[in-house]
């Protein structure tokens, strides 16, 4: 099967997700937008496209299905890919942690943009740093700390007691957080050995190795979900 | 399968999603904390359980399923429950809608906790004006006119071309939203005729007619999700 994924050009963003597990999987796919522009999402959420109705990238394109929303699209690539486990109930669990990781994404861009998407963030700058407070001191480490357990519980190595796309999920999350809290994450890492040994084993895999080093792999920057702004990390 | 739903006592909240769908199924089903108490929710957030952790609740025992996360739990209840068409990319498209309530419905929870979820709405109550102002204007006409469309491109009567879950969610999130601010409702009724005659009908489904009678139909109040701000809605 060959795909086609939708996301924005010039930032990670939620495509990333689903970056990771095609390249990860080697599987075949175009990043549309990459090619042809950002038109060529814009028409989809435009309608002009018979099918169902996308809110917002990433979308996937799998044959005659369009598929939407970050951690569907996963859920659904999942088995073709080899990367979730086939028992149900380990299928629905990977599900959860990915909505669960969703979540958490979400908290994270409101933590630069608390009031309003569409507003620039000097517009919101100190509503910015009291969610962001909030943010590091209790959001944060009630999450990660959540995963950790996750993955105490899985034995200790995988979540899901096999590779899959939930540990390439971690390997974005905690990376991204990373960028942007440095200090933070710094001040709680000792908490999280887990987390921290499966990001470099996911850093490790050949595909990912090679995606990582390749001009595919955008930097992380100031227009995605995961910014770097001090002012919104502890203070040095 | 006789089903068991842990959900905090005291609100609709996030759970209301999946007892609409077990109400207007029939199905049987234990509402867990109304029987015990929130402390039996505790327990599966603390561990002492096997199988699957849950981040929060809602979560759902089917058997020997342990299921967590809204949109997962109606995507699993979904066929057997009849819920949901049963063509994949259907289902998918379903599953897709829900995730995109889900998002809309955080985006209401922090129109009034824009700051900090463990802080009170009177700690944060100036930002929640700001960001309740944008939620109005911008946030709820895009996600409105989107749900709207959804129907009209379903031909005009269900957004999957049969009765499903999506169609419960949609007469939720409505119903809330008109609780919550009415003002601003009243004000985009006009533009979105599909979505008021779905949630007319949906109420005059025999089982939720009869489900909304009774007390386990929990009225919205100021704890739950859908909070009536006067000061948060539209000017008189």
């Amino acid at each position: 099967m060959h795909y086609q994924l939708f996301y924005w050009t010039g930032v990670q963003g939620r495509g990333e997700f689903v970056r990771l597990a095609l390249e990860d999987a080697g599987a075949s796919y175009d990043d549309v937008a990459r090619e042809q522009g950002d038109d060529a999402i814009m028409q989809y959420l435009d309608g002009v496209h018979d099918g169902p109705l996308p809110f917002a990238p990433p979308f996937l394109r799998a044959g005659r299905l369009l598929i939407a929303q970050t951690a569907n699209i996963l859920h659904y690539l999942g088995p073709p890919l080899g990367l979730v486990p086939r028992s149900e109930s380990r299928r629905l669990y990977a599900h959860q942690l990915q909505l669960t990781i969703a979540d958490l994404v979400a908290e994270v861009h409101d933590s630069h943009h608390p009031i309003a998407s569409g507003l620039y963030y000097e517009d919101q700058r100190s509503e910015a740093r009291r969610r962001a407070t909030d943010l590091r001191e209790a959001r944060l480490p009630k999450y990660l700390d959540y995963f950790e357990q996750v993955l105490e519980r899985g034995g200790g190595h995988h979540a899901l007691r096999e590779h899959s796309y939930i540990d390439l999920s971690l390997f974005q999350l905690i990376s991204g957080l990373e960028y942007a809290f440095p200090r933070a994450m710094q001040r709680i890492a000792h908490e999280l050995p887990l987390l921290h040994s499966l990001k470099l084993r996911v850093a490790q895999r050949p595909r990912i190795a090679a995606y990582l080093a390749s001009p595919r792999r955008l930097p992380f920057n100031e227009s995605g979900i995961f910014r770097h702004y001090a002012e919104l990390d502890d203070p040095a």
